[in-house]
């Protein structure tokens, strides 16, 4: 069985690790703190620097907060890429820009390595429980030979064709619709809660009937309820998507009202001091301001 | 068993008075054009005028499409109320302003006669196969009176309280909802498009993923395809119930930027000629136009 | 000279009746309270009804916050319009729609009686100074014979046709484009602010050069110092014209995304219990808050 | 007198240069295409590499189109920068990010040469007349030096302090404004259009009264007649600068939604083919299209 070196042991990649620890792979995981792995149960080695914990791995798997971060693990001086074993295989499976991988599947090529781009949709508890959704794009034989890995993290696998980029385009898409969702919410349930309706009655009926959906579900409740903790994806987390999806519109000369709207949206939390609150409190808790509630 | 007048039998009206009447009720429509009367199958009386056809009743539904058609058939003076026999029961399933229920629940409790408002989300197919999802809201025991009749049209009822406009507030908020659910879709799908991704292939993975909701599955499917026929419900229909929401939103001091972006997006569309186009036309077309494609 | 009856001693009125008062034309004021007749120096004679006001004047001149307002003292069981001398004049100076307009224009056609629309663009302290300047509409030959009368309270009158609503489009299109300026110099600023730079030195620079108009020069000095007092045009009113100017734009098919930007910006002021705010503050309060300055 | 070096002889660069050689200065200047010399009269010296061009000269002039094409001129491997004489100082005058001044400031420290900010406000017409608005920003005994020069190009020049980038910060708050302008007159005057006025009647009364500054005069007179031709300054340079503007306000947090409107409004006249349109086109062709005019 492959030699998996796991980068990034965040809310995700702590339940990402464990799924694979309990799979039988032999993980390589990076510790930059060592109150980390205490978390991760099982057979695994730990690892202070990239170098290391990469360095015999046939697998790599990243999932990083940030393009720059990214970037540091695998083409800085102290990153990945130049100690990859041949036809080793990078998994990216962080949130990030399209022409992030297509810069890197790139530089990959030129080793002689392998990057294959695998964004998730799922918060921290699905990944634990192995029931996120990934999209993949890249080369075809070395998506055939990831599969088996990115089927123990999810509950589905859905393929976006050869682009490097492409996976990052539906990850991006997808949180834009997830933001444009609690902004619909938002506005819909703070209307009717000053029309004199109870917020809850209504987003129930809505998560029960026409808008089924988990995200419609999950984030309604939260969003009628005005819980906004514990905190799962930060506002500034958030945000980054909003820009990220924003210049990935640039890119392509691509006008989108609404994604400019939950960017300012979500600037503004920001702005005033609340990057570290949950994004459905950025939106939802911007719509209750602006409407004097 | 009561006697049901049943007044507007358009696209939506139609599969529902079918459904009383395979349920058994007797029906008097009121008919304008013969040929509508045809569609009708079983035991029916058809009028040409809405007194003669409400005269006899306990039950009054009421199914059209704008405010004022409602106004004029129940309390112009054409209109059914004059003649409603003490304690019938106008049951009012029109997409209207919740003020416009309000006064006409008044009206009702003037004249001895009851108002129950009772909105429904589906378009013409669900109609016809009783499955629309019905909001309700009115006097407890009103309700109570009509649930049988509502259930036999629907696969839902959902109850909002006592005060006659919350229903229509759901209503509206929902369409709200799908206006802005389309509009999230089509920026989303456009923006992919134009990263050289497969609209149809980003539509089919969402539906069947975080937004695996009938509003995302179908109109998903519609707007990825760009299939903008036939024509289901009217661009200037949801434009008037884009109108609609913004003056709720005024009664109350409510900010809603993205209602206003869906709002100025369908009346671009009527702008444009569009008036009779699907509203998935009116809105994903004019993503589109924007986006040069 | 004609008689003329004042009707409206607001802000505004007060210091346009005394302009009249001063270049010799007998007026008849209109006074709910004692106090605002004690502001009027000279010859003039005051009533409690509009009627008695009204009775014998040649020249009506109204002067009023809302079109409800105008609608009261014109043309209801108090109004002036059933005692109006034939062929008297009513010279209508407030904000109001078009379609207020174009009713009591057929109204005084009815009765043998002139309407002409005449509103004014100033703050109290122009009307004071007779520094207005003045749109017309209505017919050529009343807006001859009331020409001297406009040109006492005006530093200029422009004339926009026989439509009798077209000088109320004129005023809400003005007024709207005063609130899209102040929107306009918010966010310049206050992103100039959060950049390191002096507010009141950008302000200063630009309403010397490329921007040198009256509008840019007194609201962005009030924008640059955020100096909301004393109030001048309350956020209420000025909100009212951005829903007068939305309506008047939903009239005609006319989607102006601006103009729902401001629409939502004020109504957000009012939400935050701001009515009586300058409606520099409503606008410029918000830019800041959003921002978190 | 000082040996001038001029890099940038396009639509405004050639006026300016003018200027100066009418002023007496010799200048060097840089010419990539024949043609463009034989457009300046008098005395000058022309190079076809940047570094001839700049040897010897005391003071370096930039006048370019983007962030790029400046730091291609001075910091590349063909930049002048390298061969900059001790103490040489660079007036850098192109519409271009602040943090490209806060860069090139720090690299012009480090070779013990100067950079100065200094964008101009005015078209062509303006620049070849000597009637620009000069911002500037920088080491201020280094702007004392080249004030004689500025003054020479200028109707007036205004400091906004030490900051290098604080110039800069201004004209893209300025070319904001402008756009948010021609937004705002192009949403008035097709509200007014559609309501039956006469467009140019419209302008030319803001024109006179409340609105009377050049941007409000002659922009509205373009817009007022859908005059969008020739071509004064293209959609893509006014894209560029929404662009930066946007990325700007993103370095400091700051929410713009009118900045997001004039975005999106301009890359969608990009992405239907109209780059080389009139930026006043690119808006106000915007509006119209979208209200079916």
């Amino acid at each position: 069985m492959n030699k998996i070196a796991f980068i990034g042991l965040g809310n995700m990649g702590i339940g990402m690790a464990q799924n694979l620890i309990n799979a039988g792979y032999k993980l390589n995981v990076f510790i930059r703190t060592a109150s980390k792995s205490q978390e991760l149960e099982g057979d695994f080695e730990q690892f202070q620097t990239v170098i290391e914990t990469a360095e015999d791995a046939d697998i790599i798997i990243t999932m990083l907060a940030e393009d720059e971060a990214l970037k540091e693990v695998t083409s800085s001086k102290t990153g990945f890429l130049q100690i990859m074993k041949k036809d080793a295989i990078h998994i990216s499976m962080s949130t990030i820009a399209p022409e992030t991988s297509r810069e890197l599947y790139e530089l990959h090529q030129e080793k002689g390595t392998h990057y294959v781009t695998a964004p998730v949709f799922g918060r921290p508890n699905a990944a634990a429980i192995a029931k996120l959704f990934i999209c993949t794009s890249g080369d075809k034989i070395i998506k055939e030979k990831v599969k088996p890995i990115l089927e123990i993290l999810s509950q589905g696998v859905y393929d976006f064709g050869e682009e490097p980029g492409a996976a990052n385009v539906v990850k991006l898409a997808g949180n834009f619709m997830i933001m444009a969702s609690m902004e619909t919410m938002a506005e819909a349930f703070t209307l009717a809660e000053k029309q004199g309706l109870d917020r809850e009655k209504v987003a129930e009926f809505f998560g029960e009937t026409v808008f089924n959906a988990p995200i419609y579900k999950n984030y309604g409740t939260l969003i009628a309820k005005k819980q906004y903790e514990p905190v799962g994806f930060k506002s500034e987390l958030g945000f980054k998507d909003a820009r990220l999806a924003t210049k990935m519109a640039l890119d392509v000369n691509m006008p989108a009202p609404l994604l400019s709207l939950v960017y300012n949206r979500l600037m503004s939390a920001l702005a005033n001091g609340k990057s570290d609150s949950d994004w459905v409190e950025g939106i939802s808790g911007g719509v209750s301001k602006d409407a004097g509630i």
